[in-house]
């Protein structure tokens, strides 16, 4: 592998380092390997959506072959690739939300899963025009679970908005034709429109891309959120760590990695039975020390302050450690290469979901019906796998941050209330924050967000973005692999107020809160519009009106494109750090980066230098204040 | 152009011929200007399900690179990709289906579309459960589409199968789990399992694959024609002619093309109102000539006798003849290629749905409160623009095949029943089709069915398979494009029984039936399932023990790919004669051609020669003749 720098995470090059001297692959000697990517591919204008090709017509034009078999131009095959992306992305939201929502339905007063925040089940059934006064706890949760699920499989008519959603901008989603009418609905129909001898308009498939997108945003993400929250606590701040040095010498280290909470939830559970901590004694274990990979770290952090082992890029490297008994996980962005990668150390690698099989792992699929069951077998198999770790092979890095993390909307608005340590409850005001916004005390928001990408120095991007951010006054929110980013460099800690602007540390210093603010999973960015959606709507004004912007800096997933595209359609510009591939469709590019803005307030900007990014952004904002006269 | 043999079919050589001298581009052009396609993607090894890549993986196993970057092998690569495949496939089906349903649902007396076949729809409704007995026809049918809708969108359990599958089949389909459980929702969770991250397992992948196939076949497809039939009636036995020859010098020119029977249905109305041929007289035409291409075309002959013009790859020779008005599509299969073509000519290119927007057409929506409304404003567009026909440009070929269409599984089992000139009512038993089968008068039936492909010569793979087959007493039934393949060559006539064996000539001169049967458009295939599952049912086997078979030798589509798979599943073995891009995964092309019999008594061949294809479905079907001792 050649010298140059992959990672500013300092526990990610040691572990890299490691792994030369293990003779074990990882994603980035897989990079080195493939060598450069396909040019058609990078410029989205490969087309394979039938066997007459595949036809890859040229990324420039004027020059060489301008159209597939079928006639489609480079803007037709870029916007049916990306709408295809956004399908793939918002499906596995809906996926995601389905399965939380299905959770809903089964819960019991004595299952293992129950309902934990009833203030947030009412609010929400409300929502839904469900009855709440006088009823049963569990019957108001079912007939949620079932209201939702008639807004996923909806067949017409449209899905139900939450009240977040500004007037406004409720009616420029109407005029465009971009009310979702169902989710799994919206995913069909771009699978649809997106085959052979279909939608042939590039602004059109775009806009059937925002639909879907939307229906990603808010309902699936929106009430995977929510429901979780009902199921398993609306999470307020609390302390924990972060690194890879989180891992325990002496300890049964578990790592729970993928994305549904529910998998999680269940493993805390076990690991906590006093049975269990015998069992790891037993076996000459100190305790089990529970640590999260991705977004299953965030929702377990959030919840129960379990601690942040690493993000997308370092899912391997904890295997590297020779410290694992055992890698859990459910859900999207596990690496296959997992699988083989274990084999080298006594790692037990341990899939559960019949969503993700993989070849190769242990395959322990969760019982629905008997959740705890199944996690306790799955704690088990860690514990017993104790006493095969090589000490020999073990290299935990010494390094652990500081972080606080668990700032839902509930918790945010509540600090910036005066609420310490509140009660969760109903939503507060939002009108501390607006009026700091107003006052220009803070110059803006902003949610720093996604995955890990070889393609970007590994945590530089969310960084260098995140510092400069703050420095400027603007209050950052993160989620997904940038939140580990952050908190791995201590950003979510109250002491990172001496890198901010004047106006936000006297804020912080008020508040008595981090600058940069942990607010959850990839999904949990639904909390991030429910927070910007009441703020726009105690100031009256449109989401769009707002100083706020998104950044995905090292993005690589395809929800990620679902996500950006459902938070530029809700009026928020986003810049994205990895170019996505549409540069072959000028239409394309025009649309999402220029035109798109005529339909909803905001656009996209791609920028892969965080400098740059930030200067951007700073200046966007002031833009947009001065558009409101703030 | 080089000058190889692109096309058997007379008429699309001298058009093609004809494009050449008038300076316009066709799908074959751009086939020679595309040249070579890519290797990876013939290979399916080509990833690009998130933006770390695109990865492309060595197709020939133990040479380059082995894995993607997140760690996907070969295998995993093209076992997601074909699932996206069928995924897409389905989804147009699904689509198409959630079309038909809905028209259902907003069928009134006084409507537009109305309840045509009132015994099909008490039928259909009873394997619903729905109360027929004394209740209003409207209610039933709005009853009815509820309760198909219900089974789009479901969110647990599993859908309502019809019938027609044997208890073994569902057994089997129970045991490996692949009981579809709603339609939207099998399409969203291989677009979920196949984003970075999640199913790492090519066996498990196609799994999914085969339930969301399944879905496809057995209820978005079956339903499709099921309600078609309700609201437009069902099809039996009636002439029409075929080939690009059915345009007329002195008419108004109308080609329908595309999908969904509404549409079609609505032009036919409105091209046979007075008012509409006289105003077609008024503008110098002798009157109105509706043509169809692809689906569209069978949708339309089978209940109307719609002339057909030609199969997907003549859809621009129609306008390169000069003489259409208008040329009329909705959905799929309808190549961009033909808004810059049409304006090389006079005719009106008019896209008609919100699914498929093709820039450069003329838009008039189907307004689904007002369908005939619509229809006539087209046909008046269409009348109004024969002024403007250049007769200099006009080359109308100097063919026309005389065929005989409309062979629904009712006419089918009627005919053999010798109810001649039958009332179509309730399904006919399925004995005497399964006694010419068991005697071995006829050795087995088979399905000819799919699109076209540049890949292969026109028409070739069609009418060579056909022709092999009836000469060794396979009888054949024909859908999509292979169907008016068949109509052009004088194959869906009678006196096609000239090229048939010693048994199934006799069989089609004591019934009175051509040798190939039109069952319809590619939806249609259902009604294939709808008679194998009779006929299996009537003898108690299950549909694998049956000597049939299916074969696209010409097959472009990702329809296909899922039809394939639902017929596999279903039991039927299968023939490609385009090589599916699955080659690059060596457990995906043993799954498919070899280990899914012990799944489902059924599997994949990939054979390009059609005569070497007749060969092998001969030796198939004599071996399982053998196996059940017949």
């Amino acid at each position: 592998m050649s010298e140059k720098v992959l990672s500013i995470d300092k526990t990610t090059v040691q572990m890299l380092d490691k792994a030369k001297k293990d003779g074990v692959e990882t994603a980035w000697d897989r990079k080195e390997i493939l060598k450069a990517s396909c040019g058609f591919g990078l410029a989205g204008v490969c087309c394979r959506n039938c066997t007459m090709g595949p036809c890859r017509v040229s990324p420039v034009p004027g020059k060489g072959a301008e159209r597939g078999i079928c006639g489609a131009t480079a803007d037709v095959i870029v916007s049916r690739n990306f709408a295809r992306m956004v399908a793939a992305g918002a499906a596995a939201h809906a996926d995601h939300g389905r399965s939380i929502v299905l959770e809903l339905l089964h819960t019991s007063p004595d299952g293992a899963i129950k309902v934990k925040d009833e203030k947030k089940l009412k609010k929400v059934a409300s929502r839904f025009g469900i009855e709440t006064e006088g009823k049963d706890v569990y019957d108001i949760a079912h007939e949620l679970a079932q209201a939702g699920l008639n807004d996923f499989g909806r067949q017409y008519g449209s899905i139900t908005l939450p009240p977040t959603v500004p007037a406004k901008r409720k009616e420029t989603w109407e005029k465009l034709g971009i009310v979702p009418r169902g989710f799994d609905r919206e995913v069909v129909a771009i699978m649809h429109s997106t085959h052979v001898g279909c939608m042939a308009d590039a602004e059109e498939m775009l806009r059937m891309s925002m639909r879907c997108a939307l229906a990603d945003g808010w309902l699936g993400s929106y009430m995977a959120t929510e429901l979780s929250d009902i199921m398993f606590g609306t999470p307020h701040s609390r302390p924990t760590e972060a690194s890879l040095g989180v891992l325990e010498d002496n300890q049964v280290n578990i790592v729970l990695h993928g994305h549904e909470p529910s998998l999680s939830e269940m493993i805390v559970q076990a690991a906590e039975m006093p049975e269990m901590i015998e069992l790891a004694k037993s076996q000459g274990a100190d305790g089990i020390n529970l640590c999260g990979m991705c977004c299953t770290a965030n929702e377990a952090t959030m919840r129960h302050g379990v601690k942040l082992a690493g993000n997308f890029m370092q899912q391997e490297l904890a295997v590297i450690t020779g410290a694992v008994e055992a890698l859990v996980v459910d859900v999207q962005c596990i690496m296959p290469a997992l699988a083989k990668l274990a084999t080298n150390y006594h790692t037990k690698f341990i899939t559960t979901s019949p969503k993700a099989h993989i070849t190769g792992s242990t395959h322990i699929e969760m019982d629905e019906e008997k959740p705890l069951e199944t996690a306790v077998g799955i704690v088990k198999e860690a514990i017993m796998n104790f006493k095969n770790r090589d000490k020999s092979k073990v290299v935990i890095p010494n390094v652990k941050t500081k972080a606080e993390v668990g700032y839902s909307t509930e918790e945010i608005l509540n600090k910036l209330d005066g609420v310490v340590n509140s009660q969760i409850g109903p939503m507060q005001s939002a009108k501390p924050l607006a009026d700091v916004i107003v006052a220009g005390v803070i110059r803006g928001a902003a949610g720093v967000v996604g995955c890990n990408n070889p393609k970007t120095v590994h945590d530089e991007g969310h960084l260098e973005v995140i510092k400069g951010l703050i420095k400027n006054d603007i209050i950052v929110v993160v989620t997904g692999c940038a939140a580990q980013a952050a908190a791995k460099a201590g950003l979510l800690t109250k002491e990172a107020k001496e890198l901010c602007g004047p106006g936000l540390k006297k804020v912080c210093e008020l508040v008595d809160i981090p600058p940069v603010l942990h607010m959850g999973s990839c999904v949990d960015i639904s909390r991030i519009l429910e927070l910007v959606g009441t703020t726009a709507n105690h100031l009256g004004v449109d989401i769009s009106d707002l100083p706020v912007v998104g950044i995905a800096p090292e993005y690589m997933s395809e929800k990620a494109i679902s996500i950006g595209t459902y938070v530029v359609s809700s009026g928020i510009d986003t810049w994205l750090g990895v170019v996505p591939p549409v540069t072959g469709g000028p239409a394309v590019v025009d649309f999402l980066t220029n035109k798109i803005e005529e339909w909803v307030g905001a656009k996209f900007f791609v920028e892969p230098d965080p400098h740059k990014t930030v200067e951007q952004i700073v200046e966007r904002i002031n833009e947009k204040r001065k558009k409101i006269g703030i």
